[in-house]
């Protein structure tokens, strides 16, 4: 795959276009599901790994919001038997199954919202990463999770939370819940966009020190990168909105949480957007010091070449063969006694007044190395 | 015609400006009707292609949803006793026969709904593409649409999940069956718009690797496609939005697979606009490599000239003729036993000097080349 | 004139800002007024050239609807009487004789409306176009209709809709006039757009065969007409948008009619963009061909410098004049029997090692020339 | 002052933050305030300069509307005893003596209205200008008006229309008086904008004579004023169109001349964004031109050149000192009877085949002097 | 730290993203709050340095309004034990410790309003800044505000007119006081805004009299600033904005103040948006004054060299070893009795014609240095 193709390869699936909508389509590659299941109450909690659908019911019936999440896409029938269990829509179950939504709050008519999220895998390099889609389906009494790939992701602080009764989760509705999933994921975009200015900024220092011509693919990158990021975080702002216009779901006591989850994109949106002026800037530093490079090498030729040429045509003047016996006016340079120091003092001169003319211009300074110096 | 023409035939198709509104214009070089229906109900259906308009009428009675599907619209007589049988209003077949048409969905009095969608056929070249002009007329109980040229088109797959069942389709209303209709050729700009990308990808490599002239026009084929296919795809956003707004015909029951098209024109455009963004990318990386191309060039002839043209002024200057008889001082070197090595170490000297300097300035590696290696 | 204005002489004329608004100036140079009337009812129709204005009031009491059509602006009197006979709000009026308006539908107290829409005249040159004012006075039984210039317009089609009972002109009332006239001037802009694309597409054609520096000038022309037909189009929008809110006026019979222009005016908008975006795509291309031309050049001296100056070196070389009888190490070659092929062979494998340099680099290509040809 | 500079002295002014809103700031340097003020009724008018704000209370017992004209600020006795007069806002006032406002409309609850314009003083320099501000305070039966500087502005034609009974004024009410001030220094702004337009046409036609360095520097002076009257401008659009929703103030008689106003405003800024983008237009010409200058001196270096260092090769070969005596093989040319010629033949030939290499291409015309024609 | 950088160290702090939502992050290196209390009624004040919060109750009772400003946040107790008298939002606490916020203001249940501003700290150097978060808790009788660092602020002008009882601060209610700081803050942005367009035209003036590289970096320094300064402002206009609609809060009296405030911030940005697009201004001068540098490099050569090189041709031809003896066809010149200064008057011949070429094609002025006169 080219790497820098700005298209991540979930973004590249089309949809189920041959199919009649509300079709599941599963990708035979996908992990099968693991079904982890939270069951609480504001004095109690029970954590279970199931190894089928069923099982979740009797967490239904036991306590009073059940959190079931769902790692791995990979089988039909668990998917289908989860969608009839929380009663999940047709479409919505297809959203699922196609992990190339873009973030969404949807409510249909049994009154459940269905949220798809971006969630972000931070990985080792610089400014890489990679999301996989994080659905939440949300009932009265219940948050359904659904992720893409095996376990591990950035919402274990949340479990830990209900682990160990942090925060108001497990003395709040599941609307809640549902909210500080969303804000858990939006909060995990900071460090990969911070990231990314770390490397504009190392970009620029390593510019300034010296320019080369694969810093543009490293612009490049980091370019590609922060659209990505844009597209994922972008629609999640209009997410968030709509959230906040379901009243009914997230009451005026949650208003406040709602407001502050979107306070933070809208830093994440700053953040992303200054990182692009700044890489814009960045690729006007590099062609202007590649320009610099340019107009060195086309210096350096013109003072040799400017000094050398009316030297070596002062030489061929006097290497010249015109008889000086037939006549006294060929060449009578020829025999002067300081003929030879005169054609040398001669070429010295011109050289010299070529110099001075350099100097007072300043194209004996080496320009280039100036870039390197930071100012001030 | 020239292949570079951003405007598609069909779009320079001037408005009938000499007629009165609602004036049919029929191209004589359209391919003349055909004329297929599908009559069916949830328990059973019937296909069959019609000699003659007035067939349909027979259909009507029989089947409780029927859709007319019109292939070729280059007979006039035909059209108009289609529109006098389903009561289609003058403007919409004047727009049916005019093939120039936005997307764009409009209700008339009689609660009829026309809707125009742009169809794309896929074709065989990397990122060319065509669209013929779609149309619906929509009634209670029938679709009637219209397509620009002979059979053949990707609704292939809305006919199949009728004859096999599949789907909601056969248990739905008219309504449902327009929006089927819309969605299928909302899905299938999916391929060409990922065509292109891959384009841009397969461009972006070979600039890379090596820069040629030819590349801009290139990049400027894959800028007029994406041109095209966004000037296509932008109206139907509203045309879907506009549906949307029309609650009488797609009641609530509808509304999610609606929302669901309206998603996927956003992630059509989301990718029509990452892959501008590529191609503007691609102009800027094709143009820093010209112009390091341009740099090489200049860099080599520095090089060449200032370690030769000092090496000839050297040479030169004991070319000359000065007259040693006469004065010590002219030209003693000449009688140097080692007159000859002296001048060949002195031009050795200045050209190893020079190439210290290159070297030392990073002028004597090839910075085109490094172009070709992918950083990291 | 600078033929390069961007402004026509009718933009630049400055409203009578010395005046107290209301106040009517005439342009002396203005033809003088040339008043033709059309009287029809669905039955039956009279046209006549009246010599005074006077005359209109006869027709008003004969036909149900009259259409006024001034000719010429150039007599206060005439117009002052015809304002008088319609009852002309007086800004109207003055807006009527000002001809540097925007495109505006204005509706007065007395129910009448006020409609501003620019005319393309379309002329012989390639994309040049100019432009008058059509101002239209629509009352409840009567269109006025003033233009700037003497009798010829792109108009006649409607009076000849309503000579010969074509369309739904003759049975509909003013209103509908009013809408055809501005659909008949809509409709008109298209050839010129067109033109204009055509003029884009030749351009480009010539600019990959072979740049020249007159094509920025000829790229301007264009874009400088582009944006005058884009001023002239854009508030037409907005005039057009208007006029669908005047419910009252363009009941709802009409209101599919004004959709459809508000759908042409979009397809303009359309192409413009189109062309304009062509426009700033072929300054690209003209750039990077001229650069070319520059890298051509550049090259073209690298290569001959770069191989002639070390050849001139080496020659000078063997021109030194190193004493051979004061020791055997000046200058043996010279008295080799084989010397001077040995000295221009040397310069051979110089040149020839600097050659297979370029070739291998792919300098010796004519990158320019390959300009001419198109891919694929 | 630095003259590109974008800000006028008064846009720096800062406001007064160190002191509570309403406290006024009297510029020392501001010239001492000249009151004039007019009374007028349908029938009759009277003119007098007042010696003390005072002497206006006996033409509001006298006249049923007047106008109060305070030219310069420089009091702040006198200010204060206006706005006790007529009960002027301290916020309102505090504006008034800070005289680097933004036009805007406000409304204070004492159903006063309170309008800021900047009003332009037409300057000799080509497109120079400057704009001093103009406050409105609109009430029921006057309107205050305060200007910066001393007496002298555009507003002569509204006096002259009171005094010859020109025009509605006279008949009107307080508010079509303020309209009608508005209005006039609206239009003022034409003269303006159309004389930059002039300049840029002027301008155009000298890059296309011949382009200088200089250039950049009237480009560059033409962009900072249109930035500086779209500034002053783009402001007024707002403020006029809040009057058009003062109903209770401008009544339906008088909205059509606002309408007129706001059109007025919609033409300035066309006007101004045509220059403005004829000025990048130029800055791109001027790019262009300078651009092909550089080529044209590298074309006559690489021509030149790359005649003569072949030629200076040859040269140089036939120079060598090879011995004759020692072998058939030295330089046999030099023995030869036309040897000489044909040196120099060889010599032509190569320039020959070079000039007719360039003379292909194209490279022997003088490019740069073809920008001085005119296309077509 | 890159100086660089367009990110203060308080905009890259993450959210809190591992901790439930309200709970309070305290910087250890963050300086202990020092707590000062203003009590004031009309007619007297009280000002105070609190050892312990506790101690602000005593105000409570004792005053009809309290402002207590609480600098430094490095005390978690402290903010805790403020937070519960004052009854403060757990949200709002979050917020006030984190000191990484956009300007905002929002209205709890309990009718509290929580607006948060950044501050600027005008420095010492030209147009660096620096910003800390202001955090105001209004609530009816008491403003409450939090600065992150130790004392010393733009808000002392405010202490200055409760001190002094002068404008309507004493006399008014808790939200005019939040009114006043937030004003306050918003003018202490125009100095900054006022020092940066100073340094531009400074570097435009540096510009115009000699280009140099260390300029682009004082250009990008100038670009980050603003950047800053209008990410700081930008959403202060939302903000204030905000306030109008919060009518019960800020009744109509108060808001021709709101109004003021939203006039002051559509300056600010209006400044920031002209100093912007003049930095982009200085970036094309720059970059063509640069490329003009390297022109009149190039220049320089092709004058040298096109003179030189045919010079050393000529000298070169005359300096071959064609034999005389051999043939009067070789070199006769060599043995005319003017041979010499014929050679010397055909070098010279050469180059004054190419001479006249350059004077009259303009190439020999000295165009760079030209840049350093301004024109007019």
């Amino acid at each position: 795959m080219n790497i820098f193709s700005t298209r991540s390869d979930n973004e590249l699936a089309m949809p189920n276009h041959n199919l009649p909508p509300g079709t599941l389509i599963i990708d035979p590659e996908s992990s099968k599901p693991v079904l982890t299941v939270f069951g609480y109450s504001p004095d109690n909690f029970e954590e279970r790994t199931l190894s089928h659908p069923d099982e979740v019911k009797e967490f239904m019936q036991k306590w009073p919001l059940i959190w079931l999440n769902v790692d791995g896409l990979g089988d039909e029938a668990t998917l289908r038997s989860i969608a009839h269990i929380f009663n999940i829509h047709p479409l919505a179950l297809e959203d699922i199954a196609d992990t190339s939504q873009r973030a969404k709050v949807e409510q249909y008519d049994n009154h459940a919202i269905f949220i798809v999220v971006p969630m972000p895998h931070p990985v080792d390099h610089e400014h890489e990463f990679t999301t996989e889609e994080l659905c939440l389906y949300l009932g009265e009494r219940y948050v359904v999770s659904f992720q893409e790939t095996a376990p591990g992701d950035c919402l274990e602080v949340i479990r830990n939370r209900i682990r160990q009764k942090k925060g108001r989760v497990r003395i709040s509705n599941a609307a809640y819940l549902a909210y500080a999933l969303v804000d858990t994921v939006i909060d995990a975009f900071f460090p990969i966009v911070s990231a990314m200015g770390d490397s504009l900024d190392a970009l620029e220092a390593r510019i300034m020190e010296e320019s080369k011509n694969s810093q543009i693919f490293d612009i490049r990158a980091v370019k590609v990168n922060l659209m990505r990021v844009r597209r994922a975080v972008w629609p999640m702002r209009d997410a968030v909105l709509n959230m906040t216009t379901m009243e009914q779901v997230w009451g005026p006591d949650l208003r406040p949480y709602l407001r502050d989850a979107s306070d933070h994109i809208s830093r994440l949106m700053d953040l992303i957007e200054t990182d692009r002026m700044m890489a814009s800037d960045l690729m006007e530093l590099y062609l202007n010091s590649t320009s610099n490079r340019l107009g060195e090498v086309n210096k350096f030729l013109t003072v040799v070449a400017t000094i050398f040429i009316p030297v070596g045509a002062i030489a061929s003047i006097y290497g010249m063969n015109f008889d000086m016996e037939k006549s006294a006016w060929n060449m009578p340079e020829l025999k002067w006694t300081y003929g030879y120091p005169f054609a040398l003092g001669l070429m010295t001169a011109v050289a010299a007044t070529f110099l001075i003319v350099f100097w007072r211009r300043g194209w004996l300074g080496n320009q280039f190395d100036g870039n390197k110096q930071k100012p001030k």
